[in-house]
């Protein structure tokens, strides 16, 4: 039990708030309109002027009323105006049941006897863990206190060298000076946003985006804008641009490369104009670039900082996806912000491992990374081009699949009528699982979407789980038209 | 640069509030006396509406000044009155100053050649370096996939198992299920901290307390109050009582054994009456018991939730100070909150590394842990009397050193007019680090303290450096007094 859904309090000013925002959003109030006082407000609902002031300063956080000293409150936002962007929690029940999938769906993804179709890692096979595991033993041999000696933020020089010498296949020009090393993705967005905002603060994501993200947002208590992005055309900067007039936008996160789920990757020109748009309105771009390295067409568009290095940008990559899933790797990189993001991080959480570090550092200088990923990728390449043939051919009709760009993950658009979390259920009772449409937004945009892990070994097997999902969603069709 | 300062109306409206804070509290405004209207305060200072109500905002989640609707604002805070809780981050230059003076004491105690009695680490060569190598190496040669397999938050069965078994010499009867593995004592806090506040809370610590809680109270946007501790009685519990009657104190911060700085261990009456106190007041006791393995006495007090196994707590423990600060494992486990600590965890960041859970996992099931616990103790035990009695000679008459109760870290108090920061700029001078009270504080309170690492060899040049800073303490004694 969360300890502040104890307090009494708490509940009755949200459920005033809700009150109040529905007749907001359904035009009781209009714009401009005076809300009852507090006096009037207490009355009417019996509650304290303790609740009624926390519900209004709620509200005024959420831009839908605004204090006028002497004459209380009034509405802001206009029946039938374009929603405010969302602080996700207040989507409560919907976001519990959310969160509550998304950790279904992991745990069982990982369970025995299941094709994990759901899961967002490739398989350990994919993985040089005999390398590594050697390059490890013979470095405690020869330095045998790493194990008890810390690394310290921003992680071990010889670590942060080599990852600014990877980058530059990037086209980020960024010296170690301006690395972080983190524990992967996550961390690194985390510090990003923690970096640009503070609570109350919107941040604009492409819509699908990657659950954690969404999590994220949540937890740090912003607020999110999700902007429509196309597999192949990239985000919609028109619709970028709007949001951040209309709405007090800080930070843009951006999975520039083979994003999760959708698999595509923003092209070179779009970048650019969102760069530029970002950088008139004075936006943090955070650009994830995790599967910077999975491009299928082996050099992916630059970052965003090769493009503008004075533009206002960090930059998130990772081992975690393409070298080893169990070491906890990752950086984050900036040219203007790293001073700060090292003092945030030293303050948040410890360094990694030494030891791990140090393993990863000796992989890339000598030279094994670069062949580990040549080979990943061309194996992932081909499992992306089979499995958008079976889709095809085994899905009912109307569906469609994005042509993955990169990564290990492929995004599956089913017939309007399909609900991808009951295929979830249905594809589970025998023992698949795939990841539902519906944990990549806030909302119910994505309700007849799907995304596929293709990172698993190319059997017999995993050809018939796939068709097993089209038939199940073919059922599903079925039953629906009677 | 941080991005938020390059926002001007930020920087006035924190002016602004500072002025005013500067007014209410030397008696300009009294209580209930009313503030200058909105409009007298926009053309007295020259800024907008935004800037004037962001400043009173401030002041009213500072308690200061509170919203009359109608009527405006009114000072809240009689002169004179106990300061209210504070945003660390309020004091922002002092602050700054702070956090720039711990990243320069841990930057100066990790260089080569220094003796790092500033250090809260002990050396490398106490901890059981080699057979954790061994270790590790076999189970990654029975295991080959355990560097391309992911932990999960919570963490591995078997290294929950194993803490579970470990704690119950604390006294803590918890399953394995109330225990999620996290990378050290700063993420379990800061999992705590974010369970029991949201921004603008209070949270209630022992003074002195650990500088990294201290950052991290900051961090979150929360406020801190310090209530007085003494080394061998403990924290004040009629103090504190008052603080949460008067202030919205939602979670207590307690080391509860040999506690960093001051070494000093709760009186297990202490603690039942503390622990009564924040029960009948619904406040949230984080328990950090990092050093509890470290005790000198070998069975320490039990844990809160041993004397009361139906509290309000949480508890955090740590094998980064007591196994291999290198690896990076800790934990924090609960009876009433571990289901939300999984959620938060798992939203904010990964899994520690498989291999090194199950190594550790390993190593306490072959009960080495334990062995290592008792060797480790026994040394720490013999350098704190050798500290003691070396400070008792050595320092100005005047100074006074508690006696550490565990762990490796004692606390000295000079005469008054000994300002450690100074102290500490003469010793790095000489190649030896302190870390001056100031750090352990938000204030000055501390300012004539410091504390020595004792978790160092014992040699001649460690006793020399030792007499070097009493010598140097002296010295700037006889220099003041002419």
């Amino acid at each position: 039990m969360d300890i502040l859904a104890r307090d009494p309090a708490r509940t009755r000013y949200e459920a005033l708030a809700a009150s109040l925002r529905r007749a907001i959003e359904n035009g009781t109030y209009r714009k401009g309109r005076r809300l009852p006082s507090v006096r009037e407000l207490k009355e009417r609902h019996g509650v304290g002027t303790t609740t009624v002031l926390e519900a209004l300063r709620l509200l005024e956080r959420e831009g839908l009323v605004s204090a006028r000293l002497r004459s209380g409150y009034v509405a802001c936002a206009a029946a039938g105006a374009p929603p405010p962007p969302r602080p996700i929690a207040a989507l409560q029940t919907r976001e519990t049941q959310k969160n509550a999938l998304i950790a279904a769906i992991l745990t069982s993804s990982r369970e025995p006897n299941v094709i994990p179709l759901g899961c967002a890692y490739p398989e350990p096979s994919f993985y040089p863990t005999h390398r590594l595991r050697l390059g490890m033993a013979l470095l405690a041999r020869r330095t045998p206190d790493i194990i008890a000696r810390r690394s310290h933020t921003p992680g071990t020089p010889g670590l942060r060298r080599e990852i600014a010498r990877h980058m530059q296949q990037w086209g980020g020009e960024l010296s170690p000076e301006e690395i972080i090393v983190t524990t992967g993705g996550r961390e690194s967005l985390q510090l990003g946003l923690m970096l640009a905002c503070k609570p109350g603060d919107s941040v604009l994501v492409e819509s699908p985006c990657y659950f954690g993200l969404l999590q994220l947002i949540e937890l740090l208590r912003l607020r999110v804008v999700e902007v429509p992005a196309d597999p192949r055309d990239g985000i919609d900067v028109e619709l970028v641009s709007k949001a951040i007039e209309k709405w007090p936008v800080r930070a843009c996160v951006i999975t520039s490369v083979a994003s999760n789920p959708s698999g595509g990757t923003l092209p070179a020109a779009v970048k650019a104009r969102l760069a530029a748009t970002l950088r008139r309105r004075n936006v943090l771009l955070i650009e994830d670039y995790v599967y910077g390295d999975l491009a299928f067409a082996g050099s992916p568009p630059p970052c965003a900082l090769a493009l503008d290095p004075m533009l206002d940008a960090i930059i998130c990559g990772s081992f975690n996806k393409t070298l080893a899933p169990g070491l906890r790797v990752g950086w984050v990189a900036s040219k203007s912000h790293s001073q700060d993001l090292v003092r945030l991080k030293s303050r948040m959480s410890d360094a990694s491992p030494l030891l791990i570090e140090q393993t990863i550092a000796d992989f890339l200088e000598s030279g094994r990374y670069a062949r580990h990923l040549r080979a990943l990728r061309a194996k992932l390449r081909e499992n992306a081009s089979r499995m958008v043939e079976l889709v095809q051919r085994s899905f009912p009709a109307g569906t469609q699949i994005a042509l993955p760009t990169g990564g290990y993950v492929s995004w599956v658009t089913l017939p309007r009528d399909v609900d991808a979390q009951q295929l979830y259920d249905r594809c589970y009772a025998r023992r698949i699982t795939t990841a539902p449409g519906t944990i990549f937004c806030s909302d119910q945009r994505f309700d007849n979407a799907l995304r596929l892990n293709f990172g698993i070994r190319w059997t017999a097997r995993l050809e018939g789980a796939v068709r097993t999902v089209g038939r199940l969603a073919q059922e599903m069709i079925e039953r629906s038209t009677p």
